[in-house]
């Protein structure tokens, strides 16, 4: 039986799952490969750390990731640093010298994924990155392969564990903000510096990477529009129970209704409890697919951790390993319809407004009076005593563009009877 | 651009939709393929039917099925008649004449999957069936590819449209199993006959091969421990509502603890209302995958109709024409472990069982010395009056073997003081 040897680059939580189950599950990989696969290295930041967790033979680290990537006995490099530089020199390098390439890397593939898809058609190599997204959730390769004969149209997901962490014990537990957040880093869900989480940034690459495969055409993380979650208030976490809807943090992939182009954007919505994603707890994620003949498909699991990405890292390594046995490459990008990316303004969604307003006569005809001014239809309107001479009023309307929703919220500050506008939600799913 | 030429053998609902989406989509096909695909003719039982909704020309139909299957011509079979005979005999000369294969027969596939496995290796030709389990969820793809590095220990699955559509109208409308069957006939949701769906038999196919691929084995629907749920009762849904839980008609594959046998089996089961599966509405289907390193998954959508099964097998299509382009095969059949199906007898679960006794005092305490009897250990008890003499007690044990639970029940049903075992059901999923 051949051997293919494997370059492993970077040993922090998945690094250290991906040696781990390399070393362990060695038979099974081999009968499921046709072929061996060895590690011959693992390139580290720092020669000192101590690795023993990984089970490894200390001679195979290597604090020189570029010659590991490029030695000629290498066939398949692992990128697993994350991060832009120097990631992205590894890869191109590695490719260069003839290897094949899995990452998890998100954020370098929402960047400058072109650059790596082209490198790797140059040099007739795969490149493979189920765990860039949804971490062990089989998610990219249904989607490139599974739903290949079909035509999606939206795809939904709860892409960021920290966020959805955090909601749902807004939502559950009535907590604030704040107080959910520093649950959740107490927990280890979300970091000191929680920037990336909270503000979409994270979120907003994966659905980059998802909407270049959902509609085949090249997408950036500049291209999204992204909010993060660091706005929502309990009120408005509380106002989206009161309609029997949660908060989500949501990235939507959208193709338009002529299918010419596409919207990519990540921001919190209201949600329907009924919905399939309402019922992603804690920090999982799931990706909600929505196409013309498979109809609705969900899929569901954890989407960061050690082992969850190393297990995503291992189906791209036994499947690379078996193409460059076989001699033959995997489907690669296929960004063939190059359909460009609308602007936010054109988007159309429900939404939910909340209003601190004059509680007298009046009011309500002034506020829809501005709705209507800029096309924006009304399906329902609540009011309800909030203070000693004001009201709150909540008013969902049906679908229109931000645009126009943009004008109406700035038309609705104007308003003197208007004291705040205390929410403003996009409201998804029905 | 080369053109591989495809024949369809069936053109009910699924196959309608096949050739439907291969016209319709052909040139997205042609890009995700890189090849263009042509349809070379499709088998039909009677040339009179009316094809018009197909939307191809009446030449390409014929009644001879084997010599279209057969022709030199023909690079990839696409089989959707369904059942064992003819479909075997023609998948298999197909392949012998090179075609590679794609089919959606789970009922052939669970009976005699080793032959069609064989025949495809020996021919050299792909054997792609994705639409034989849970429709248009990509599933089979991810347990085979996705998580080839990973170690799956258990699946368990809502398989069967119907069966659940019933269970959840008992659940939520409170009515009887004939009632919600009868209504799933007027819906379409049911067969005239709906003996292959209410009696597990349906399911069981799927399990057997959900167990072939999850652990390496092979498995038959002979394997299979099969109970369906006509058996089912207003009560027993109402009982299970009553500690928060919901009857669901479930397959359930795992690894025994050793990893050195394999237990498969059908039957309605309780699950809490927080399960990911408790949540799966109406005719939809899920599949919940349990692994070393992936942790737990999720894969739903709609397990059957015309367009989703069509869905699968236009993505199964899709691949396959990469593979004969690049002259490669797919991963093909991985019976490595060779694992034997142990007894159901062996099998270890909790149970939930509903008897009717003798409101005295003693009952509970000769009740108690049964279960004692036969090593089955008791997790909780509640009695409540039931006519005006007797009482309706709830026994909850913790995991016991089937075998040891049979007695069990036997030895109740002896006692004097027991009048009816009102239910006996398995609880899973804590």
């Amino acid at each position: 039986m051949s051997t293919l040897r494997v370059a492993l680059l970077g040993c922090g939580s998945v690094g250290t799952e991906v040696a781990r189950l390399l070393t362990e599950h060695s038979s099974d990989l081999e009968a499921r490969a046709g072929t061996r696969l060895e590690l011959a290295g693992i390139a580290v930041r720092r020669a000192d750390a101590d690795r023993t967790a990984a089970g490894v033979p200390a001679e195979l680290f290597t604090t020189d990731a570029r010659t590991l990537a490029t030695r000629d006995d290498v066939d398949i490099v692992i990128e697993v640093i994350g991060g832009i530089e120097p990631a992205r020199s590894l890869l191109l390098a590695a490719m260069e010298s003839g290897a094949s390439v899995v990452t998890a890397n998100k954020a370098l593939l929402a960047e400058d994924g072109a650059t790596l898809f082209r490198a790797a058609e140059k040099h007739g190599v795969d490149l493979y990155y189920e765990a860039a997204v949804a971490g062990a959730i089989p998610l990219l390769r249904p989607l490139r392969e599974s739903l290949a004969g079909d035509r999606i149209h939206r795809v939904t997901g709860i892409v960021n564990g920290t966020t959805n962490y955090i909601l749902d014990r807004m939502d559950s537990a009535g907590s604030s903000f704040a107080e959910a957040l520093e649950e959740a880093q107490a927990l280890g869900y979300a970091e000191a510096d929680p920037t990336a989480d909270i503000e979409g940034y994270d979120a907003a690459a994966k659905a980059a990477i998802l909407a270049g495969i959902a509609f085949h055409s090249p997408v950036t993380s500049a291209d999204v529009h992204r909010e993060g979650i660091s706005g929502v208030s309990a009120a408005a976490v509380a106002r989206a129970r009161d309609m029997d809807h949660v908060v989500k943090l949501l990235a939507i992939c959208e193709l338009s209704g002529d299918g010419t182009s596409v919207g990519v954007r990540v921001h919190p919505a209201m949600l329907p409890r009924s919905h399939p994603l309402a019922s992603v707890r804690s920090a999982y994620n799931a990706v909600f697919v929505e196409s013309d003949a498979a109809g609705q498909l969900m899929f569901y699991g954890q989407g960061a951790g050690g082992a969850p990405s190393a297990s995503a890292v291992l189906g791209d390594l036994v499947t690379v390993a078996r193409n460059r046995s076989a001699g033959a490459l995997g489907p690669g990008e296929s960004w063939y319809a190059d359909r460009p990316v609308r602007p936010i303004g054109d988007t159309q969604t429900r939404y939910h407004i909340s209003l601190d307003v004059d509680d007298r006569p009046g009011v309500l005809a002034a506020v829809a009076m501005v709705f209507a001014e800029h096309g924006v239809s009304i399906e329902a309107v609540r009011q309800r005593a909030y203070g000693p001479d004001d009201a709150e009023l909540v008013v969902l309307t049906h679908a229109a563009r931000d645009r126009a929703l943009a004008a109406t919220v700035d038309g609705l500050r104007e308003l003197a009877a208007v004291r705040d506008v205390l929410s403003v939600m996009r409201v998804e799913g029905e």
